[in-house]
C-alpha cells in the first residue's frame, strides 16, 4: 500500500521501518527533521501534507496538542489529496477522538483510531497489542499495515474514541501496578524484607504477567534511569484517565491517588526518570529514604 | 513424620489430605468437630493439645483471635508433650507473629510463620506457594511437609514475622488488582465499552497472570457467587494490612481507599459475596447500576 | 467614576446595583440581554467594546471560556477606547490569570485580578471578601469601586494570578469543610445519633463560623433545594483547584477526595441541587439512604 | 458532693481543680502519683478503690488501655463501695463504651460517658464543651459536677457510646480542618503566596471559628513546639475514629488520608510535635521544605 506517517519518535520510527520491512511504500514525516533519518526504504517528505495521503495515513504524534496542530490547525483535511483513511495511533484524550471523528468525516476521510499497547522494543519486534475502533470497513483495510506492526489487533467496534479509552484505561492499570508495588515494598522493607525478594516471589507467582515483571525489575534494582518511558509522560496519561473518567462520571480513587504520588515524584526531580520511579514516593513517605 | 494439623477449614482439609498422602503420619483436630469426617488416613483427635505435639504441629486456624485462643489462651505451649515445631500457616497480623515468637523460644518450640498463596484449589494440588521464615534448621525439618503441601517454599529469612508480612504485601497487591480492574471497568463502560472485552483483552495480554485472569473472569461475568473467597475475609486482610503498615510507618494510600470500598461494599451487602464483587463499587458510584 | 461592567449573572447583578448606588457611572452588559433589566440607574449598552473603556471595566462572567472569549477573542484589548483598568472578578483559572496578564500589559491596561468570597446575599449587602492582586497603584485607582462592593479588600501583592490562586484556596477549603461534615455525619447517624444533632453542637461551638453554619444547616435539613450555588459549579472550581495544584507541583489529597464525591454526586442526579449535597455521598456509601 | 477523681493528666488536673472550686468534697487518684500535687483542696488517695466510691466517680484516663485496665481489670466495679454514677469523660472507642455499660448496669453504678472539647486552657477556665449521653436520671444527677467543669453541657440520649461517637467526630472535623489548611497552604505558597497571608484572611472571614483560627495561628507561623495536643494522640484519635466507621459501615475516605498523612508525619519525625504539624506534610510532598 502507499502509505504516509507521521511522527517519527521512539515508538514511531521501529513502526515506520516494520511498514517498510512488509513491502509497503512509506513517506515519513517529522516536525523536527532529524529524527526521520534512519528508515532506511522510506522516503522523507517535507511537508505534513506530502505524508498525509494516498491509501493511508498513519499519526503516531506525541500527544494531543500535537495531533490537532498537525491534522486540524494545519488543515490537512481541507487538503487536495487527502488519504483514505486516517489511522490515529498517538495516546490521546476520549474527548479529541470525539472531536476529530465527525472533522474527519465531513472530509471524506475514514478515522481510525488504533492505540497500542508496547514499549519501544515491542514495537521494534512488531510484537505491539493494537486497540482498534472505527468503520469496520475501514479497519479492515488497513489491517494488513496493522499486521505489518502488531502482534495482535483488537477491535472496539466502530466508535473510534472507544479505542482511546480501552487505551487509557490499560495505561492506568498499568500505573496502578506500579503504585501497588511501590507501596508493598514499603510495607516489606519497614519489617525487614528486602523489596527484591518480595518481587521476585511475586513477579514469578501470582502476578507472572509482562507488566509486573518489567516494571517490578526495575523497583526491585531501584533502576530508574535511562527511562524507558519517563515519568512526566505517565502522568500526562494519568491526567487523560481523569478528564475521560470525569466525562463518563465515574470516580476512580486510584487514579486520584496516582495523580497526587505522581507530583510527588515529580516535585522531588523524578519527571525524567523512569515511570517506575513513581514506585520511590511510597519509601519516601515512610522515611525509608 | 508423626505430626498434629489444627484447622480445618477448606484450606485445611485439602492440606492436611495431601500430608497424609504424602505418607505422613497425621493427627487432626477442629474446634467444631463435624469438619473432620472428610480426612481419609488421618486420625481424629478430641482435643488440641493431642494435635499439638510430635515431630511438628501445623495451625491452619481462622484468623488472630483463633491462633491465640488455641495456642496462647488454651495453654498449648505448656503441655506435657510439646511439639517440636509449630508451622503456624493462618494469615493473621505481623503483630502477633512478633508476639508469638519468643513465646514459643521460652516454651522451646521452634517457631516457624508460613503463610501460604493460593486458593482451595490450589491447596487440593498441592501447589500452593508457601512463604517461610523462622529458624532455619526447623525450616528445613519440616520441608518435606512443606513440599507435600505447596508447589514451592520461598524462604525470608530467620524472623518468623517477616513471613506473615510477605503475606500481607502479596494479599495487598491481590485487592489492588481487583480495585484496577474495577475502576478500569467502570470507566470502559462509562464509554460504551464492554467491560467483558477490557479485560479479555488486558488479562492477556499485560495482565496476564493467574491473578488478573482468575478474578478478571469473576467481574467480567458479574459471577460473585458461590464465592471462593468471602469479600468479609477480603477486608480482614486488609485490615491487618493497615495496622501492620501503620506499626512500620508506611503512608499505604492504595489501601486506604481499599479499605474504604470494602466497607462501601460490605454496606450494600456484598460481605458473604466473592473478593471479587469490590470491583462493582466503581460501578455503582458511577451510577452504572 | 465612569466605568463598564460586564456580566450580570446573580453575583454581577448586585455587584453593579452597588457601584450605581455609590454614585458611579455605570454601562453594564450581558452577553444574553435579558439579564440587565433589572439594573436601576446603569446604561445598558449593547456590545461588550462598549462596556470595556472608562476609568475602569469590571467583568463578573461566569468561567474561564466567557472571559477569553469577552476579552480575547472578542478582540476587546485591541479597541479604541481601552478602559485604563480592567478589574477581574470571575472565578478563573490561575494559568489563565497568567496568561492575560501580559496580553494587557502590552494593551497598555492594568489588570487586577479580584474575585470574591461570598454568596448573593452578600454581593447584595456589599459584604464582600474581595481578594485583589496586581499593580499596587491601579488597585487604589479602583479601591472606591471596591469598597461600594465588598466589605473589605484583602491584597496579594503585584501579581494579578495570586489572587485567583488565593480564591482557589478558600474554595478548596469551603468544600473540604463540606465534605467534612458530610463524614462526621454519616459516621453520627451510623451510631444512632442525628446529625442535625451533631452539628448544631458542632457549629455553635468549635466550628462557629459562616461557611461551617451555612453548609451545617442545609445538611443538617437534608435542605439542597433550590440551590444557592450548584453542586455541578463547585465541582468546577475542584477542577481549577487540581489544575494549579499540579501546575505547581502540589499533591492535593483532600482535594482528590473531594473530586471523586462530587463525580460520584453527579453521577447520581445532583449536579444541578446545592453544593451542600455533597454530603449525601457519605451517607450513601454507607448505605444509609 | 463527695466524688472521686481518677486521672491526673493536664485535662484532669484542671477539672478537678474545678470540682474543688465548687465546693465539692474531692478525692483524687493518678496511677504516677507524683502527678495529683498540685490540687489544692483536694484529699489524695492511694488507691483507685479509693477514688471510686461515693456519689460519683470521674475518670479522665489516658486512653482504652488505661480505662480497661483500671475500672476491668482492676475490679472496681466489683469493690464493696461503689460510686452511684460513673461519669466517663476519657475520648475512648465507641466498642469500649458499649462493653462498659452492660458491665456498670450489672454492678448496679450508673455509666455516664462525658468526653470532652477543649484543650487544657479552656478545661482551667471551666469553659469546656461536654457531651453527655446515659441514663437520664443519672447526667441529671452529676450535672453540677458538669456545669463546674464545662461551659456546657450537650446531651446525646440514652445510649453513652453516642457521646464517644460525637466526640470522634468532632475530632475527625478537627484533624480534618488542619489537613484542609495544610493543603491550602502548600497550593498557596507553590503559587507565590505566603500562607500566613492566606490563613489570615480565611481564618478572620469563612472560617473565623476557634479551631482554624487556633490551628491556623500554628501552622502560619510554624509552630508546632512546645505541643498543646501531640501529632502522635492525635493518629490514635483518628484510628478510633476509622475503627468506629468500619464498625458502623460508614466509608470516610477524609479520614483514610489523613490517616495515611499522620503516618507520614510520624515517620519524619513530628509525632511530638504539636497535632498541627499534620500540616507540613503537604508543604515535604510539593518539595516545598
Amino acid at each position: 500500500m502507499d502509505i504516509g506517517f507521521l511522527g517519527l519518535g521512539r515508538m514511531g520510527q521501529a513502526m515506520a521501518a516494520n511498514l517498510v520491512k512488509a513491502g509497503h511504500t512509506v513517506r515519513v514525516w517529522n516536525r523536527s527533521p532529524e529524527a526521520a533519518n534512519g528508515i532506511e526504504g522510506a522516503t522523507r517528505v517535507a511537508t505534513a501534507a506530502e505524508a498525509f495521503r494516498g491509501d493511508a495515513a498513519i499519526t503516531m504524534l506525541a500527544d494531543d496538542a500535537a495531533l490537532r496542530s498537525v491534522i486540524v490547525e494545519g488543515g490537512l483535511l481541507d487538503g487536495a489529496e487527502r488519504p483514505a483513511v486516517h489511522v490515529s495511533m498517538s495516546t490521546v484524550a476520549v474527548a479529541l477522538a470525539r472531536e476529530l471523528a465527525p472533522i474527519h468525516e465531513r472530509a471524506g476521510v475514514a478515522y481510525v483510531a488504533a492505540p497500542v499497547f508496547g514499549r519501544p522494543e515491542a514495537a521494534a519486534n512488531a510484537a505491539l497489542n493494537i486497540v482498534a475502533a472505527g468503520d469496520d470497513a475501514a479497519i479492515t483495510k488497513v489491517q494488513p499495515l496493522l499486521d505489518a506492526m502488531g502482534a495482535k489487533t483488537w477491535r472496539f467496534g466502530s466508535e473510534p474514541s472507544a479505542a482511546n479509552a480501552v487505551k487509557l484505561a490499560g495505561n492506568f492499570m498499568i500505573v496502578s501496578a506500579i503504585e501497588a508495588m511501590g507501596e508493598a515494598s514499603a510495607f516489606a522493607e519497614g519489617h525487614g524484607v528486602s523489596k527484591a525478594a518480595l518481587l521476585d516471589l511475586l513477579t514469578n507467582t501470582l502476578f507472572a504477567s509482562p507488566v509486573y515483571k518489567g516494571y517490578g525489575a526495575l523497583i526491585a534494582e531501584d533502576r530508574y534511569e535511562p527511562p524507558g518511558f519517563t515519568l512526566r509522560l505517565g502522568a500526562k496519561d494519568i491526567r487523560l484517565v481523569l478528564a475521560a473518567a470525569e466525562g463518563a462520571g465515574v470516580p476512580m480513587p486510584f487514579a486520584s491517588v496516582l495523580r497526587d504520588n505522581l507530583i510527588d515524584a515529580i516535585s522531588h526531580g523524578d519527571g525524567e526518570r523512569d515511570f517506575a520511579a513513581l514506585a520511590t514516593v511510597a519509601a519516601r513517605r515512610s522515611g525509608q529514604s
